[in-house]
């Protein structure tokens, strides 16, 4: 039986790949702006899961047979839904905001077949950044340039972006962005991986 | 100021080198057999914090004014110290033995200058194993070959060896050799990172 991974993230194709799952990459076209706009009022648990499931299903049904992992991460903070940011500028103001506070990471994971749901997962995070001083928050700019646009919080929390932290209550690879044991846990329960 | 890790890991080492640390690499040359066999009767947060506290203090002697990252992981199991296996057939019993169970991963970190302790951190970590099954395990064992010698109780937890795991309860980092945000922290401290 094959495996899609409904997602471009770099993050979660390594993941995947490390642990050595066997799939397809097929990324989602859906409009999450869109879909994150409809979702406005809901909490960040909701709005990653819904978008998760969304990717898994949408990817499903061109699939015929095939089991689709949809995977998507959103933060909590102060009222409001974070998520990339499109400039190095935005990123410094992101990173500016949520300095010397504890924000909420949401990594939501679903599996589906035939545009139909069979698993879903969610995992909350309790991010606490340090207070990162004009220096510090430069220097980690200038060094990881572009690739912090592709992390949800700006983080690249594999590299560099360690440093931002104090405490991460969670599951690390959570925070890259899937719940892998819990995602391996539910494709052995689906006979794609040998238990 | 320079830093000395004291470690021959490459896990260690390349956890520092992605969180964008800079250093030098001098692996401390204590006989670990040895160590470990004095502190028999200790418990694993004993064994694991004071061989890392031996292994900076001993590398920082030989590098004047530096400061020298200590690391060590011990596993406590059923009354055990466990460590690293010399052999595949060494691997797969103890991967027998640990299967269906938790078992305490326990990692430890120190840092010292010119032969004195600056600070130490313990991190411990609660590994649930899944009970594998033997088709499971001969071709874990395959698959990852040597690689899982490198590791103390044999996971490559950042490879395949997240299959291993229904849960684990503590900070990845840690899980591999390293409790990375607190030693962020001591260099911060220490003056050796940007605030």
């Amino acid at each position: 039986m094959r495996l899609v991974l409904a997602s471009a993230s770099a993050s979660r194709t390594a993941l995947l790949r490390a642990a050595g799952v066997d799939f397809i990459t097929d990324p989602a076209d859906l409009d999450e702006e869109v879909l994150m706009a409809q979702l406005r009022g809901a909490d960040a648990q909701t709005v990653a899961s819904t978008l998760a499931q969304q990717k898994a299903r949408h990817v499903s049904a061109r699939h015929p047979g095939a089991v689709a992992l949809g995977g998507d991460s959103v933060i909590g903070f102060d009222g409001d839904h974070l998520s990339k940011c499109a400039t190095l500028e935005e990123a410094k103001a992101l990173l500016r905001r949520l300095s010397g506070h504890t924000h909420l990471l949401v990594s939501a994971a679903a599996l589906a077949r035939d545009g139909d749901l069979l698993w879903t997962h969610v995992s909350p995070c309790q991010m606490t950044m340090r207070d990162l001083s004009p220096q510090f928050l430069d220097d980690y700019i200038a060094a990881e340039g572009m690739a912090i646009l592709s992390s949800v919080g700006c983080y690249h929390f594999e590299g560099r972006g360690a440093q931002l932290f104090d405490r991460v209550d969670g599951d690390y690879f959570s925070v890259l962005g899937l719940p892998l044991l819990a995602v391996l846990a539910a494709l052995r329960k689906e006979g794609m991986l040998t238990s």
